[in-house]
C-alpha cells in the first residue's frame, strides 16, 4: 500500500467519543496484508441490543454483506458481535469466500460464547482474494481477553484502507428526559476505493429503542448522508452501515421512529451520519476541493438528487472545478443529461454568492473574474435553480485531480 | 485553445473522400475564435434530397439542434443547405442564441436562393457564448461562389474543436445492380470536449432512398455505432448525426429499411458510422488505450449494453487500464453497479485471451503476470459472460489519465 498524502480537510484531531453503555471492542494486527498495523476490530453488544443495518445496493456484492444481511434478522438471546477486518474485501472469491464468512463466525462463536448467525461480518480491501479465516480466528482469544469500553478512535484505525485519516463523530439527545449517547465510526474514500474498496460505518448509541424504530430511523436517514456523497459515481461490493442500541441508558421507549419522543435522538443520529458522510467525502482520493450542490426547483425531491448526483459525478464539472474553473456550461449539460424534467431557458446557476446563469443565458451582471475570484476556495458552493417545481436536494463531492489519477492507476505500475 | 497532442491512434492519412454527386461545399475562416484556421462549413445538396437526423437527447439542447429538429420535418422544393460552425456551440444563449440562429438560417437563404425554415444549423464550440450570426453571414457570399464537389477532408478540418485529427470515412455499395457511394466526416473527443463540445457527423450518399427508410436506418445503426462509444459519460448539448442521400445515383428506390436490396447499403453505412464512431473514441481526450469491451449472455440486448457502459464510464476500471492494471475486481463492481440482472457466481470475465474470473472467483490457471504482459497493449480487450442469457452488445471507450485532467482542468488555469 503506498502512503497517502493527508487530505487537506483531514481535522485536526480524533474527536473524543466516549464509552457507551453495553459496548465494548478491541484491535488486534491479523497481519491479512498490511505490515505493522491492526486490520481487525471486534465489536462486543451486550445482550438486548437492537440492530439496525443498510447494505450495498451493488448486485454482486460479497460474501461477507450476504452473510451479515441475513444476520440481521436473526434472533439472539446472547450478546451481539460485529467483526470488521480490512487488507481483503473477500468479495469474489467463490466458494473460499463463503467458507471463511462461515468459518471466521463459527470461530468467534466458540471464543465468545454466542450464536454465530447473528454475527456481523464486514470486510474490507482488495477484491478477489479469500479472506484467510485463520488469521482472525487465532486472534479472538486475545482480543476476547482485552475488550474495553474506550477504543473508538483505534477501531477507527484499524478499519481505514485508503483513507488518509480515521473518522469519527459523536452526538448526544434526550429520550423522554435521559440523556442518551451515540458514537459513530466509518471508513471510506471513494464510494469504492481502489483495489481495497468500501465504505462502512458503524453507530453504536446506549438509547433503548425498538428494532423496527432503528431500522426505519436509519433507512429514512441514509438518504440525506451517506446516499447523498459521491467520490467517482463507483459503488462499492461491500458498502455496510450498522446502528447498534444496546438499551442500557434505560429510556423510556418510544413506539415508533415518527414519534415526537424521538425527534432529538434522530437530529443527533443525522448530524452523526452526515458528519461521517463528509468526512469521506473530504477524504476523497485526490480531493483539493469539497464541492456542496444544491438543487431547488425541481419537480420533487427525487428528481433534485439525480440532477445533484448527474453534476457531482460528471467527469468535465469535477475537472472543471479542480481547473479552477467557473464553468456553468457544463453545470447545464449535466442537468440536461440527468433526464429529470428540466427546461433550459428556466435555469439558473449560482457558485458561492454569484448568479452565473438565470433564464438560459449568462447573467448580465456576472464577470468571468468573479468566478475566477470565488473558485480559489477550497469549499465551493453549486446551487441551481431549475424554476419548475418545489423539489430540493443537496449532495456532496469532491473535485477530480491528478491525485485521482496517481491513486488509481499508477500505484500499482 | 491549447495544442494537444495528436493521438496515438489518430490514422496516418485521411482516407480519400471522392466527390458524391448532388453535393458540393466549402470552407471559410469567419474567425468565430480561433485564429489561422477554417471555422464555417456550407455542404449544398440539390434538389431532391432526403435527410435523416439524431439529435443529442440532453435535455438542454442549444438553439441549433432545437432548429435543426424542426428543419428535418419541413419539406422543401428547393436544394438544401448544412451550415457548421466550430469556435461556439451557441449553446444557453438565451434569446442571442435563438436570434443568431435565425439570423443564419435567413441570411443563408437570401444568399443561396432557398428556403430559411429547411436548413440544417450547427454549432460546436464553447458553452454560453451566443454565436455572431453575422460572422458567418458575411463569408456565405463567398462560400456560394467556391462551392466544389471534393472538399471533403477540408469540410473535416473546419468543423473540430479538440479533436487531434480531422475524421473520415467512405464505402460503397450496390442497390438493385447500382453502385453508390457513402462518405463520412465527424468530430469528437468527448461525449462532450471541454468548453469546446459537441459530436457532430454528417454522412452524405448519391443513393435514391426515400425519407422514412433513411430515418429509420440510421437510427437502427445509430444504436451499434455512435450509441456504443463513451469518452467520459457526459452528454453534448449538440449531439447531431445527419444522413444526405441525394439519390443521383438513380438506383432503383426500395420501399423500406428492411428490404434485401438495402442490405448491401445498411452495411456500408454502418460500416461509415462505425469506422466515424471508433475514430472518435480514438481521439478520446487523453487517451493512451483504445477499450472495447463485449458483453454476452445478458438477459437482453438492453441490459448487456448498459453493462457495458457502466464498465465503460467507471472512472475505477479505467484507470486501472490507464495504470496498465488487469483489475478485474473493479469490473465486477461495475457489473454489480449497473442495476441490469446479473449473478456474483455466473460471472466469467476474460482480458485478451486470458480467462481471468470464473464461477465467482479468480479462475485457476490465471496468473498476474500473463494480465500485467497484456495490459501492456495499446487497444485492450475486455469480455464479460453473464451467464443469463441470450443478450450480446459491445461498447468501445478509452481510459482515463492524466491528459483528462491536464485537457480538462488545467488549460485554463
Amino acid at each position: 500500500m503506498a502512503d497517502y498524502k493527508l487530505s487537506p480537510f483531514a481535522p485536526e484531531d480524533f474527536p473524543i467519543l466516549p464509552p457507551i453503555k453495553g459496548f465494548t471492542m478491541a484491535t488486534a494486527e491479523a497481519g491479512i496484508r498490511y505490515k505493522g498495523r491492526t486490520d481487525l476490530w471486534v465489536l462486543r453488544a451486550e445482550v438486548g441490543t437492537t440492530i439496525a443495518g443498510v447494505f450495498t445496493k451493488n448486485l454482486c456484492p460479497g460474501a461477507p454483506v450476504d452473510w451479515s444481511r441475513k444476520a440481521l434478522n436473526i434472533t439472539t438471546d446472547g450478546p451481539s458481535l460485529v467483526i470488521v477486518n480490512s487488507g481483503t474485501a473477500n468479495v469474489f472469491g467463490g466458494q473460499k469466500s463463503r467458507d471463511a464468512v462461515i468459518e471466521t463466525a463459527e470461530g468467534a462463536a466458540k471464543i465468545f460464547g454466542l450464536d454465530a448467525e447473528a454475527i456481523q461480518l464486514a470486510s474490507t480491501g482488495v477484491i478477489g482474494v479469500p479472506l484467510e479465516a485463520s488469521k482472525l480466528v487465532d486472534k479472538f482469544p486475545e482480543i476476547n481477553k482485552t475488550l474495553r469500553a474506550d477504543g473508538w478512535e483505534d477501531a477507527a484505525r484499524a478499519i481505514m484502507t485508503t483513507d488518509t485519516h480515521p473518522k469519527g463523530a459523536t452526538a448526544t439527545a434526550e429520550i423522554k428526559g435521559t440523556k442518551v449517547t451515540l458514537n459513530g465510526i466509518a471508513k471510506g474514500s471513494g464510494m469504492i476505493a481502489p483495489d481495497m474498496g468500501t465504505m462502512l460505518a458503524y453507530i453504536a448509541t446506549d438509547a433503548a429503542i425498538s428494532k423496527p424504530a432503528l431500522q426505519d430511523m436509519l433507512s429514512e436517514l441514509v438518504e440525506t448522508s451517506f446516499n447523498s456523497i459521491t467520490v467517482d459515481s463507483d459503488t462499492s461490493t461491500s458498502d455496510t452501515l450498522l446502528l447498534l442500541a444496546s438499551g442500557q441508558a434505560e429510556n423510556a421507549m418510544c413506539k415508533d421512529a415518527n414519534e415526537p419522543c424521538l425527534t432529538g435522538f434522530k437530529q443527533a443520529l443525522h448530524s452523526v451520519m452526515k458528519d461521517l458522510a463528509l468526512q469521506i467525502v473530504k477524504d476523497g482520493e485526490g480531493i483539493t476541493k469539497f464541492v456542496t450542490i444544491h438543487i431547488s426547483g425541481a419537480v420533487s425531491d427525487a428528481s433534485a438528487k439525480n440532477i445533484g448526483l448527474s453534476i457531482a459525478n460528471s467527469p468535465l464539472v469535477k475537472t472543471a472545478i479542480a481547473g479552477q474553473d467557473a464553468n456553468w456550461g457544463r453545470i447545464v449539460m449535466a442537468v440536461g443529461k440527468a433526464g429529470e424534467p428540466a427546461e433550459r431557458d428556466k435555469l439558473s446557476i449560482w457558485i458561492g454568492p454569484h448568479l452565473l446563469a438565470e433564464r438560459g443565458e449568462a447573467a448580465a451582471d456576472y464577470t468571468e473574474a468573479q468566478g475566477a475570484a470565488y473558485m480559489k476556495e477550497s469549499e465551493i458552493d453549486i446551487r441551481v435553480d431549475l424554476g419548475l417545481g418545489e423539489g430540493e436536494a443537496e449532495v456532496y463531492t469532491c473535485d477530480l485531480t491528478h491525485g485521482y489519477i496517481d491513486i488509481n492507476a499508477d500505484y500499482r505500475s
